[in-house]
């Protein structure tokens, strides 16, 4: 029994289709995933309901495993059926994959040990209409044994002040590289980034980098140089938000039973 | 070299995604696919070139292998040269894969010994924003035991008149079923039906049925019963368009150097 006073956190675990958004934060006239939620879960509940999100994705790019929370006091409704409520009111680009109860003030984005990107780029001559939202197309073939070399040096701790796009400034630019991991499968390549954190479009500025250092247009040596001076010029271009999806995001505790 | 007046015929093997087009087949004031191949080869050659497809697939059905062919005197380029110059004219949702120069005569879909489609569902409790234009959404267990005892019943040749929806009146409804596979695959299942014809959405009721059979709402002897009386009310629904997908089409000789 859930007493209508009580205060609580609901976590959710969602998946969306960025293609029709204008990212995960919310704006003022612009269709987000974040204002949608807030939106739905008005619309359901009657209140306003402030919604946080582990991942502030770009326009455009996807989520498999995206966490969000918000809490609750007026909402006498347990987290599983919130979601089963949620996915009959959400359109069809967000689903809700999982739903916990959390412990108060649990932050889906400070609470975070680390998260895991995805990037897939499809290779052949001809575009496929089938993925053409959710794969970059790449024609080039690709140096895979130069691009795995440059991203070896990208793990670990460093200052990754040139990994980073203006219109997002922080502190600091230091984050923890878990993996970067450039794996093949049939026509398709995904980069699997994980970190404790990312900085500004740094995984689409990490992969459009190891791309043109792929396709033989930079050297695999830009990574370190650009670590040791911070220079973003030194790197390669954002890679397109569109084959970029937000996988995974790990906590202490594991928050969703599965 | 080509002589301008030389009648030739280009084929082509193109894949689309069929979520925004009212079909193959050409319809006044409608967006068809092969509608927006006839208006892209008239802006590129300055004439209406009627273009044949092997398969009318239905709105919102996808293709991964349909082939088109069509008939050029005055186009002095070859085909490689027009699937270039189309690959760079259409929209994004069809792309030329292959092209080669075909027979005089030659028709995609008289020609065809067999074609293959595959039907996707996910099977999850929540649904699946990056595949909802490509798979269908299935939430209840499926026997697949059940599923593939029935499947088995409809290879070989057969009157397949109760596997067809009123709309597109034939001769005769005998057709040959060379495999009806299903693949699992993670949280996916293909079906995998090869014949050499189809009749009008011959494949999604297979499939409906299969899935009813699978979910134990019809029995798997259906199949049978219904190819030995004729009897469509016998079988289960027409499954959604959006999991069907035009993989290959296989002619007596390789049309497509690849």
């Amino acid at each position: 029994m859930i007493s209508r006073k009580q205060e609580r956190c609901i976590a959710l675990k969602i998946a969306y289709d960025g293609t029709g958004f204008h990212g995960f934060q919310r704006q003022p006239r612009l269709r987000t995933i974040q204002g949608t939620l807030e939106e739905t879960l008005k619309n359901l509940g009657g209140i306003h309901v402030p919604v946080q999100g582990a991942g502030r994705t770009d326009a455009g790019v996807h989520a498999r495993g995206q966490v969000i929370a918000f809490p609750v006091t007026e909402w006498p409704v347990p987290a599983g059926r919130t979601a089963i409520a949620l996915n009959g009111a959400l359109p069809p680009e967000i689903s809700v994959l999982a739903a916990a109860e959390a412990p108060l003030g649990f932050h889906p984005r400070f609470d975070a040990l680390h998260k895991t990107y995805q990037y897939t780029v499809f290779r052949r001559a001809a575009r496929c209409p089938l993925r053409r939202l959710y794969a970059l197309h790449e024609r080039a073939p690709l140096n895979l044994c130069l691009m795995r070399e440059a991203a070896a040096d990208l793990t670990g701790e460093h200052d990754f002040s040139a990994f980073q796009n203006t219109g997002r400034p922080v502190d600091s630019a230091i984050r923890v590289i878990k993996a970067v991991l450039i794996e093949e499968e049939d026509l398709f390549l995904h980069f699997w980034i994980t970190a404790n954190g990312f900085l500004y479009q740094m995984v689409r500025i990490i992969v459009g980098t190891l791309l043109e250092i792929g396709r033989g247009r930079l050297d695999a040596a830009v990574v370190r140089e650009a670590l040791e001076t911070g220079r973003r010029g030194l790197l390669g271009p954002t890679a397109p938000a569109h084959g970029l999806c937000l996988e995974r995001v790990t906590y202490k505790e594991r928050i969703f039973v599965e």
